[in-house]
């Protein structure tokens, strides 16, 4: 028998795990310092790698060197103060340490047998969780629906997308495939591109996606042209099997009427999935629930823990109001999964409510979240980042040389030069090339426009004014 | 503007950090003395968690106390040297470390531009371990090819057929869905489950897909069955898309021939799928690479580090021949990632190689495990996981109760007892039950077996001899 590779022994894994934790202490202190933007070209990273994995192991401390010398100037620092490109993806001390214990129990809760308190942690934080969203009790796991954390919002997407399909066919989707009943999925134009992509893997094809007009001001979906949209549809005998409603759009933080919406999508059976991934958290503090009203009427709901509300990627909680509807779509019992618990039925069987097989105990960084911050701490920290987000609207309105392209939501500002396109994507690209703050960019109604999405739990007042000095300077030229 | 909430201070974050390391450490150190099956009945963790979230935040040592009081009795230790059951899924101490670091950085890596170390890296590390496992030079990201990090061997999967789908429908499929090809899927009657649930999420559903006899003896797919079953599918008009091939199957670890199922399936246009999820890393060990004969003519191929290979799930490791296949399915360009290094064509963007958009720096935790392992200590971890499983087989030789159901394919045993299949599930549940070690069951030819998959790192000879004779006193009883 060959002897034993040479494993870290526990004396070695304490020795490395808090110099891993002191090398991530020290790089966050280094953020402030750092331009938030790479400044790699593409090759530069892979150059500095050998070609091949060694034959000899090397010691630990060799991968904590290259981190600084290969990896940190390829990173743009989404952990950074001054980054407020795309949508915030926090990662928290106690959700880093959460996962991290995570990673060292190792267990795989793909069925409840495999490690019951992997399930049942999951059920109770997402209830927590349900319950301090104001989310209706429809989606707590004592009823017939309940709550599962999926790795993405596109992920979850398309699993209420499969779930749709499965109730709308009576079944007969998962086992003679979708068949010529035209189904057709609703989003408006600002809905975000996972709708497009889960048609696409569900089989649908892009055709199959109707885009509906928003309004212009407020970049909501039209609810008329929604009607319009379903009622054409219905009328050539297609079948509206989803409407997608964006509560909080990517582009400008729109609000869709999920109360009209809605309306209009169960008058014709038609299942109603809200993607709230970056504005559904912002609902723990109570003054933060108007874009939530109608979610009663939802038959799915995702948001992320993993972009604005401290909980280190991935954490995608989502619900359903049957929960039937999804696990009929995606359950599969092998032999080698058969036991006594999942036959009885008294126990959840995760693996049946997303595409994946294995699963991790991702709950663990949720519940640190959860309880090392408390409500009142995760209300505070959203609290924080939308008074912030006002302040980038107020600093907006008293400069002559920039407008608000829409009115600010929550933690996201979308503004623009009033000279133009080209003067606003070289503003916004100059302040990113010099590594000082990093901005993303959309167009709204056909323009260019500017996104500043607050949400890092590092960001002060001085880094929001700092970066709109960086703004300001840009725009004179 | 609200006060900062009370985010961990970096000294706060040090020691919390530390006392999570320690608590992992002792936690593994725990292993031995604690049964390797929870013994938690159904609500039993669920129980010991209040109703709803806290208001006021709690301190991190909280939340540790409660692994030891809710979480670890509610554990099935799938780090324990006699975790037996499925097949292992490694957590090490160098990986842990490395995903840790990931958690730290927080950077998402959907596309090149957001975090070029995050793609690069992969790249880098995708083909150190494509080179490491002696697969085709065509699966480097040098050429058309190139190799992708996935969650899960099941997205891999879907990820294939979904491509598989692209280019049979030059394209048609991901604009206008599936149509009425009569797409046909083949897998033997031993293909993981994730074949018929990705056939059901593309749309095609359970019909689809044909379950193609194996050979009794072997378990491995019947190649003339399989050609019977292509061609009347052929005459009747539909389409063969994918063929699925398991090297090593779930059940047995079966190894189906790859050269002669793979020429059927090429002379019929259908895209070849390997999945290897359990023994593909096994071909680290030059002397392991037999049952990837073959391999140079699949299109896509997947094997999971975070199985056998000591790397923290999620780590699949998945390549195709051509990458424009996979991302022709798969890539969506919003407005809000156009980016110049996406527009030049010199960087790759893995949001458009699986169905998630978000993505985290995986790659972190397979560098580690090359890097401080080697490819040495790596082959000694196979080595010593194939000596264990053939001191398992020769135990079970040598006792007349038990047999060999098939022989033992690397580190996989199957045997049952003689005396029929209730003594053997009785045998197993005794042993499960009373925590000495963990096993699981499955039915080969109809008829109950057990299996022991060998693969913790923690494994000793000590520990197969123990849980052995737990079986001959199950036996006797
Ligand atoms: C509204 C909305 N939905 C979905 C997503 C996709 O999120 P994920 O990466 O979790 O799939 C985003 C990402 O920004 C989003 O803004
Ligand atoms: C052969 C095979 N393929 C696929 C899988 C699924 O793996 P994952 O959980 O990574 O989807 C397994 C799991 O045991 C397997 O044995």
């Amino acid at each position: 028998m060959p002897h034993q590779p040479p494993h870290m022994s526990p004396e070695e894994f304490r020795r490395h795990g808090h110099a891993a934790i002191d090398w991530i202490a020290d790089y966050w202190a280094s953020l402030d310092d750092l331009p938030v933007r790479s400044q790699a070209a593409p090759g530069d990273v892979r150059r500095l790698l050998p070609a091949s994995a060694p034959k000899a192991g090397e010691p630990f401390d060799a991968l904590l060197a290259d981190l600084d010398r290969v990896v940190v100037p390829g990173l743009t620092h989404w952990q950074h103060p001054r980054f407020f490109a795309y949508f915030p993806a926090n990662s928290s001390p106690a959700a880093i340490l959460g996962d991290l214990i995570s990673s060292g129990i190792g267990a795989q809760g793909m069925i409840w047998a495999t490690s019951p308190a992997v399930t049942e942690v999951e059920q109770a934080v997402l209830d927590w969780f349900a319950e301090a969203l104001g989310l209706p009790a429809d989606f707590r796991s004592d009823g017939p629906g309940g709550g599962v954390i999926q790795d993405t919002a596109s992920t979850a997407t398309f699993s209420a997308l499969l779930a749709a399909l499965h109730r709308a066919s009576g079944g007969e989707a998962r086992r003679h495939g979708l068949g010529d009943a035209g189904w057709r999925v609703y989003g408006s134009s600002q809905a975000h591109s996972s709708l497009v992509k889960a048609a696409m893997m569900a089989g649908l094809g892009e055709d199959a996606v109707r885009s509906i007009a928003v309004d212009p001001e407020t970049q909501a979906i039209d609810l008329a042209a929604l009607e319009a949209a379903v009622e054409a549809d219905v009328e050539q005998g297609l079948t509206p099997v989803m409407v997608h409603l964006a509560a909080g759009s990517t582009s400008t933080g729109a609000m869709d009427d999920l109360v009209g919406a809605g309306r209009i999508a169960r008058a014709h059976g038609a299942w109603v999935h809200v993607d709230a991934a970056w504005a559904g958290v912002a609902a723990v503090c109570p003054e933060h629930r108007a874009h939530l009203a109608g979610v009663e009427s939802a038959d799915s709901f995702v948001t992320n823990p993993h972009k604005w509300l401290l909980t280190t990627f991935d954490c995608s909680t989502f619900w359903v109001r049957d929960r039937a509807a999804l696990t009929g779509a995606l359950s599969i019992l092998p032999e080698y999964l058969r036991n006594a618990a999942t036959e009885s039925g008294e126990v959840v069987d995760y693996r049946d409510w997303h595409p994946q097989l294995g699963r991790r105990f991702r709950a663990i960084k949720l519940w640190a979240v959860l309880r090392t911050y408390g409500l009142e701490g995760l209300r505070e920290h959203v609290r924080s980042g939308v008074a912030l987000a006002a302040l980038v609207a107020d600093l907006v309105r008293a400069d002559d040389r920039f407008e608000l392209v829409t009115e600010p939501s929550l933690s996201l500002v979308v503004f623009r030069l009033r000279s133009g396109d080209e003067q606003t994507m070289a503003a916004m690209e100059a302040v990113n090339a010099s590594g000082e703050a990093y901005l993303s960019h959309t167009t709204v109604e056909g323009r260019a426009a500017i996104r500043l999405a607050v949400g890092s739990w590092r960001t002060t007042r001085a880094d929001v004014e700092r970066t709109w000095r960086a703004l300001q300077a840009a725009a004179d030229g």
